[in-house]
């Protein structure tokens, strides 16, 4: 942490900060120039209650020390997670998905091999779910995508079919052997869509929902984490930080698009978040190209452009009617356009050095 | 909601999408132009099964539209809520909430008269809340604000003191007879929360938690909604619709600041909010100027400029000693300042014919 | 500036980063902690070709220190404007615009006095001008807005009528004795504006059109520097550090909307820009709450949250006849409405110690 | 154009509506429903006065529109641009530029072949330029990139070579055959800038300043205009408009990243512009992943990502030194980065069916 003083602050304005610091147990190392008075506070722990349980500063103290006189700003400099950080777990983390329909029985995310996986928005019928679980198994999906429970933006939506779609999902995994990923919204649904589900998914508006956050963590299940749609890398980062230091380690971070000015697209896609949350995280990155863009015609050349950056797996909306889809069928691809997608996915997962995971 | 047509579709996307209409029991009307076609659908009732609670168009509907062929775009022209909507209830709606402090012994929220809200961002400890209760209570302010489940950007940082902070918060009500306003963060905390707090407060973040937002319109309480931080009008009042709509008229809105790219405020006030959200519903709309700039120096300029553009309410952070303060330091007035605020409101409320309610 | 390292980044990276400041005549000062390793880089001046004319560091050393190995990133702490600074000029500037219609022949803004500038979008003709001038000089406006080149997002729209529109601008000065204010758009036009026009008007879109800064710059006229629809308070100060570099003192800032997520209003009014400004800079700021809102019914609410906030000064379109408009009627105030607006606008400006001047 | 009305609107309001559209030489189509009233507004022509050049409604008519009583918005339906839309011209535009380096002397942008564009993002000095050339020349670069006039957001930055700067180029390209891309600030500096280099370059912050797309226009040079920082789609391509509509055909739009909250990137690349403007208009459109992310890094994956997605041409920023650049090093490529891009720019290109251009 770093505070900035104003220029032409006071002797006692700088003393009034050193003994702020001193009386919080951190230290203060003055750097005067002729422009500039900068004070830096590192290595820094604070006294047993604001010591936070990383060693880290704790925030408020940066809130507090903006509003002292004289202070013209405060200037974070360490990164506030750290589990997540590459800094913390060099090596990529890998997580491992039970799945029958792959040679060894399990999918490993975050590795070579890119996932995919794909099925419908919602689960509306036990038809739509088979038919559609058989044709994208058969294309090569590993895992089955499918919500259950539904964020509505209207609370005149439909807002799904509750456990009755999780007992669908189910009976599609055994019969297909695709593993199932599907959403959970409240604390108190995560015990009930882990008897069901393989991977947990929060969704955007839950992103800084912390105390499902905190449930998750409480599980060893895997979760994917959608990027909150005006959410920041370091944000995202502090979400999974809260599910990490619950002690779930099985974090798969999923860029969805956020939200700028353009509205032709639902979403603006930010590829640039799959090579970056690699440099800055160990986690898989994972696209949703969906919701990211919520046109049909988009879907396979951000798929294309997402393993060309080098996301970990695809989440695909796929429906055998999308015109009569309950939600976002406008995003949804036909079955024949997943097939279709298929083979381009794994000539530009080749042209990068990778390949294609296939049931 | 209106079907616009690319501009050479053929004749068969057209009846297509008629087909389309009636077999989701609506009707088009086609108006075909020179360099423009569409179908407009009006007075929508949908078939049992996609038939909104309010008689509207299913939204899906609408999704699956867009992904025809031929189809351009869909443009939505009623407003998707409607229990919120100035249309629906054209007379304010008024949030009466017990206050032993005023004559009468109940505040309006919503009327003639502007209330202030005053008191720490955070429960921190008895001593710091009574002292603070207590000042702004003779400065003024009828409404006691306080968090005891507070939501933090890191799992690191301070989460509040849960039910002893609100125990805190009740003991300040009895001995300073003002009505309490604390944040509930999930479902399973809402009954817990109406036991000792008279407004419900729900969170930017929580915008669109849609679990919390049902299970608060289940009860009666008073609830203070926070617009989401980057929510649109219409997002904003959807999330209102949610509580309304499970049968709690008691909503209050609150602008507290939207993300935008400047970073030298921690958001910005959307002043123009107030005006706009009194035109579109009649519902109460408050101001929250510290979480709103995160600067204390701010905060009286923009609870002047609240009152001038026509707030209902105030909602402000107060600390004894901010430097010392476990959160939000920066933003909260020290008890000096907040009683040199309080003329000013009352002067400009003045000069807009209005005037603020004294404890 | 400081240079902040890599967690665990070699000590060949630090003493390469060492090794390029000593190149560019600049020296770090090493803090190494637990946690975080930093270079403090204080009171710099470059090599001779790189000294900035304010003496600072030269941008482009920040850039190219973020791209050695083991920088984690930079964190410029200096402002990078200095004559726009409140540091390098304490007092307020006020600048003087000569104007028949007041006691002394003169108006300045920045003062005590809030100063009314209103008038048509676009001047459209001799008929609408004049009547427009004559009526908001009678309720008291001093400066006189009108458009003669207009930036229109389509090129089929309306661009304004040019030196004739300058022309009639004259004859409306020199009839009501009011100072006139009207954009310019391009470099080769800055001679011919300051013939007829008392006041530039640099638009948003041309925010960063360096050369015209440049040129506006380099003659004395008072000029308005509109906020860029997406630019930061650093970016917008840097515009008028352009005009004050090249000897121009009078510069004006004028808030009107930034872009938003919400589309309801065509901007959205960042009224916390009016105190911040302050805070940063010793120059006048005003507002446009007409571009702000594009909304007629939100002009005056926003006027008067301007005025609460501190505003030196409205720009205010106002129209005879807004619905035959040819451009922006649907922001503009009737002659009615700009009555209806003077009292109130006053009464506030009363409530917070200030006075309208009257013409 | 659809208006539509309050829904408690009167018929008074109504019958104004359709008065006011009738005397602007239009006529409205009633549609009254029981939620909704709107009046459709089709295949219109304006008056002589307000006609616009390809037969459109006049904009400024929606805006007085929108002003009336009763009314509650008004809706655009059809595109505000009409050359740079792919119904006016469905297929292809490919724009020639002469290079003498490429079998036949001419590269085709907007083909099947991919082009890549690559040079220092300032021209620095005859040695930087002319080993850049030679480097990128090597590796398959067929245009040279290379800024003599530089927008520079502080006036204390460096703002280019400028004639110099063009003759270096000029140089380079006689030396090794490349077509040379530059960039033009200001209407009076076309003719110069023409004379030295085969493309144009528009900049973000000039993408809105109409008299340099005017002036564009007006020559017969290819032009790439780059996608201001936060402009829509719809902007873009009226700004593209500006240009086509003053005869210039040869316009090449450059997605280069929008601004969004996230600061860790300089901007966000928004791939999906790429398959979207594809769709929209005929026009090529290539990518620029410097500026686009800011950082070396992200360079390479953003260029793979591009080509996934359907990009026509990359524009990528190498130095023979970044660290001594004089602007923007920490996003330039090293020639030897530049040197291992291509062949995964080559194998992507391959694996979506296209090749790239080679020198």
């Amino acid at each position: 942490m770093i505070v900035v003083m104003q220029q032409h602050c006071s002797d006692e304005a700088i003393e009034n900060v050193q003994i702020f610091l001193k009386n919080h147990g951190l230290s203060g190392n003055l750097s005067r120039g002729a422009e500039l008075t900068v004070i830096g506070v590192l290595g820094a722990v604070g006294p047993s209650g604001t010591r936070t349980s990383v060693g880290g500063i704790n925030p408020s103290i940066g809130d507090a020390l903006e509003g002292l006189p004289g202070v013209e700003r405060i200037l974070i400099v360490s990164k506030p997670y750290k589990l997540a950080s590459r800094e913390f777990h060099p090596e990529n983390t890998i997580v491992d998905v039970p799945s029958a329909c792959v040679a060894g029985g399990v999918v490993h995310i975050g590795g070579e091999s890119i996932v995919m996986m794909a099925g419908p928005c919602t689960v509306e019928s036990e038809k739509q779910l088979m038919i559609t679980a058989e044709a994208v198994r058969k294309q090569g999906a590993v895992i089955l995508r499918g919500g259950a429970f539904k964020p509505s933006t209207s609370p005149y939506g439909f807002r799904g079919m509750g456990e009755d779609g999780l007992k669908l999902l189910a009976r599609a995994r055994d019969e297909f052997g695709m593993a199932v990923i599907t959403e959970v919204m409240t604390p108190t649904d995560v015990d009930m869509v882990c008897e069901y589900a393989d991977i947990l998914q929060i969704g955007t508006r839950n992103m800084q929902n912390y105390m499902l956050l905190d449930a998750v963590g409480k599980v060893k299940k895997p979760a994917v984490l959608k990027r909150g749609m005006s959410a920041t890398f370091e944000e995202w980062l502090l979400a999974a930080e809260y599910i990490l230091s619950q002690g779930n380690p099985n974090v798969i971070l999923c860029e969805r698009g956020i939200r700028t000015f353009e509205k032709m697209t639902r979403n603006t896609m930010d590829i640039s978040a799959i090579p970056m949350i690699k440099r800055l995280s160990h986690l898989p990155i994972i696209s949703d190209p969906s919701q990211g863009t919520g046109h049909r015609d988009l879907v396979t050349p951000l798929s294309l452009a997402s393993i060309a950056a080098g996301t970990d797996a695809l989440l695909i909306e796929v429906h055998p009617n999308p015109d009569e889809a309950l939600k976002d069928g406008a995003q949804s691809l036909t079955i024949d356009q997943f097939r279709q997608l298929m083979p381009k996915a794994e000539a530009v997962a080749g042209a990068v050095g990778r390949n294609l995971i296939m049931a």
